[in-house]
Parts: C-alpha cells; sequence; structure tokens
C-alpha cells in the first residue's frame, strides 16, 4: 500500500473587504487572501479537492476581486509543479460551487466529480444574494434568462468533469478520506479529513472556516446561506479536531497560509 | 370617532458600517443612520410602534456607534414636542428587539406592550452573531452568566412594561392597525401598516428593510438572521404596499428620513 501524500496547490489571491471576512465585525478594509487547492495521492487514485477560482471569469464577473494568480498558480501550472498533468486527476470533490473552488474544474479531462447533493441543487437555484459566489449563470441558465443576462456562447466555469456523482450524510470516499458535512456558508458544504500515516489527520475547513481569527472569535464570513448553522458547523469542525486529534486547515487565512507547506512540499 | 394621527418621534443617529448596511455590497466606510419612533393616536388609545435606543446603554454596550442624541431625541423629549408625556402612551409595540428599538420602553410606566412571541424568545436566546443586536444581557442572564459577564445591578433596558402580551400571525391589533409578519431580520419581526383617513396607508417596515436602496437593490442588511427570510419579507413589504396602496417607510434611511413629518407636524 503507498503512502497518501497531500500537496496543498497555491492558486493565487483574491481581494474583499474585512466585512466580507469577518461579518459585522470587520475591521473594514482592503484584504488580499490565499485560495488553494488540496491534492491528495492516494492508492486508490488522485483526488484534487477544491479547483481555485478561473482568472478569466473573475476578470469578466467580478473584476473588483482583483485576481493576482500566476500561470504556475492555474491548476494546470500548480500540478506541473508536482510532475503531473489535469488528466492525471482521478476525482475531483468540491466542497462547494463558489467560483473561487471549482474554476479549475474544467481543465480536469479524466475526473470524476463528488459532491453534496444539495450543492448542486443549490448553485442551479441560488439566493438573490449568493449571486456573488455562484457567480456562473450557466450553473442556472434559466434564472440568468429571467433576469435578462446574457450567457456567453462558451460556459465559462465548466463544473461538469465526464462523471459526477452526488452524495449526502459524512462519507469516507476512500480510506482514510473523510467528507463531512458542514453547511451554512452554503447550503451544501463539505469539509474535508485525510488520514496520514506520519501525522496528525488533516481537516480542511473549506469555507465553512476562512481562518484561524474566524475560529477564535466564532465569527462567519459575510457570505452565507444560514449563519445560525455556520455557528453549527464551525462548532462542528473544532469537535472534529479534538475528537481525531486532527489539525484544521483554513480555506482564506492570510495569516497561516504562509506556513503551509505548497509546491513540490507535502504532508504524509 | 376621532381621527387616526401618525406622528414620528425622531430619535437620533447612530454609525454603523456600510457594509452593515448594504449587506456584502457596501460601499464600506461610516455612515450614519437614524432611528424613529412612530406614534399613534387612535380612537382606542396611544400606540408607539419601537421606542429607539437609550443613549447610555449604547455608550456603555456599543460606543462604536457613535449615538448622537439630543434630549428631545428621547422618548421622553419627543413626546412632550407633541404635548404628551411617557405616561400618556396606553400600547408599546416593539417590531424586535434590537437594542435601538426598544430603548424607551423603560420610560412607558403605563403601557401595554405587544410583540411577537418568538421575537420575546429570541431575545432571550440569541444566537451568537446577535450579540451586538441584543445588547443588553439582562434580556438572557443565563446566558450572561455561562459568559462570564457581569450584569449592571440595574437592568438598563428594561423592556418590560407594566402589561405585556406575545402574539403571532398578522394582526389588526386596532382598527386600522395592522400587523404583519417580516421574519429574516431577528426570528419574531413586525412591520406595521396604519390606515388613515386623509392619505394612502402608511406601511413602516422597520427594520425588514432599512432604506428604499435597500428595496430598490433587494439588498438585505448585514445584521440578520436568515437571510432567506430577509428577502422573502422585503418582497411580502412590496406585495402588500402594492395591494394596499400604502407608502413605505424604512427604518434608517438617511436619504429619505429628511423627507418624513417629525416633531409636532401628523400624517392624518
Amino acid at each position: 500500500m503507498s503512502e497518501t501524500k497531500v500537496y496543498l496547490l497555491d492558486g493565487g489571491t483574491l481581494l474583499v473587504d474585512g466585512f466580507q471576512v469577518f461579518w459585522n465585525r470587520g475591521p473594514g478594509g482592503e484584504v488580499r487572501f490565499p485560495c488553494y487547492s488540496v491534492l491528495i495521492e492516494h492508492k486508490d487514485g488522485r483526488y484534487i479537492f477544491d479547483t481555485g477560482y478561473d482568472h478569466d471569469h473573475v476578470m469578466r464577473v467580478l473584476p473588483f476581486e482583483k485576481p493576482l494568480q500566476t500561470p504556475e498558480q492555474t491548476i494546470p501550472g500548480a500540478l506541473a509543479k508536482v510532475g503531473l498533468k489535469p488528466s492525471d486527476i482521478d476525482y475531483v470533490i468540491n466542497s462547494h460551487y463558489h467560483f473561487d473552488h471549482c474554476g479549475g474544474n474544467k481543465y480536469l479531462s479524466e475526473a470524476c466529480t463528488v459532491c453534496h447533493t444539495k450543492e448542486l441543487e443549490a448553485c442551479g437555484c441560488p439566493q438573490p444574494f449568493e449571486r456573488l459566489g455562484y457567480s456562473d449563470y450557466n450553473f442556472s441558465p434559466d434564472h440568468a434568462k429571467e433576469r435578462g443576462i446574457e450567457l456567453p456562447s462558451e460556459p465559462e466555469l465548466d463544473i461538469y468533469t465526464p462523471k459526477f456523482e452526488t452524495v449526502s450524510g459524512d462519507q469516507e470516499i476512500a480510506k482514510g478520506i473523510w467528507l463531512f458535512e458542514t453547511p451554512g456558508h452554503t447550503a451544501g458544504h463539505y469539509s474535508l479529513m485525510v488520514e496520514l500515516a506520519g501525522r496528525r489527520p488533516m481537516l480542511f475547513t473549506a469555507d465553512a472556516c476562512y481562518s484561524q481569527k474566524s475560529m477564535d472569535l466564532m465569527c462567519v464570513s459575510g457570505f452565507h446561506l444560514d449563519p445560525t448553522a455556520s455557528i453549527q458547523s464551525m462548532e462542528r469542525l473544532k469537535a472534529l479536531a479534538e475528537k481525531h486529534d486532527a489539525e484544521l486547515f483554513y480555506s482564506h487565512d492570510w495569516e497561516t497560509f504562509p506556513n503551509y507547506k505548497t509546491g513540490a512540499a507535502y504532508y504524509s
């Protein structure tokens, strides 16, 4: 049995307001936060958890988030750094379908995607205030049509890899790879835990918790569907970390991200 | 039958961030918004809908909202301007129990308060992120105790007038005075409509919609329990205004408030 390895693929940064990161608390003003994907080398295949944002898409739909992304920070570029190409990926897991978590799905030409059943429903029929997150109108062309929005002739963020599977409930999708339901940020949000031979399990919150400070303050991000559920999910992540002696890795933490291993370095 | 009259009692202003007024949209930066109460002279008695904030309480618990309130902008001061004293008020209706809507309840020594059953429950057991709004720990002393918060020896915001009544559902509480359920901002939020002999009905949104711009953008305020319900409540207010040919009056609209009649002037 080959040893499981985890690589973090740096995906560049975005600009938001401090009140969007720390809901109602701030302080306000521009903050630039990191985005990354998680590559898992596993005996059953290669998994990628989230795929970052697509630069061109952000420039077209949300240019005010001023994306900074080098070629090495795209999915093909980041995979090349670890000696892989997009077609080497067997499975995509999307924590949710906000644009900064699925922008690289389109490159993964051989993969089967796994997401929560409720998330696929939600991204096709978002609440009006979720429009900024579910930014690709191709996810819900009927809605776009109702609103008089012209769709690009080619879908820009094609989340649909060749195979697609929706699941619900907590799931051990492969030996030592766990999905935990953490709704609130979106309707069908998953966090992910990976068990490794040589260290504590890694528990990736995804957007159920943006940062260590968010957790310390129990402060939900400004982007959410249901803040009551969000708080419960943060409590759940704390409890899961304690139960499994897992280390929490946050999704958009400009303070802790510089300490994470990226590039060709890996956790095992 | 005496003619119903509506007075708007200017209650001063508070300072918040633009992202708190227009959730996730902003623009950010300090905005100063008005607070006011609605006095209804009715053949069945004198009603007051919401009672503004208590300056001393804000200075103790949320001084960063920099309250500006003259003596004429307190409940006793504003009532004096129309020739009344607090003991002349028969009924208080609280849209909800955020501090800037019940700060003057304590003056109303003869009144019976009416609020939504769910709101009274909620303010005694708020979500962690509702703490800024439900700012008086005396509403939920057990929670305060759990958190190690010391209660002031004298409750500062005593919401409990001598009589207290909770209701639910839409209600015509007196001829031509309607309460409409508009949850989302809080669990048990009510908006109020008053029918008048000489003009269109007045539909007071309270915090179900802060401003005309909020309605135009369908943009919920940053302070909310359930944004999906908030959107439905805004849609409901629009539909009610259309159905009853009512004019919408918003709760914290620094752009439209200067056009509202205040002081001794009234609507009838």
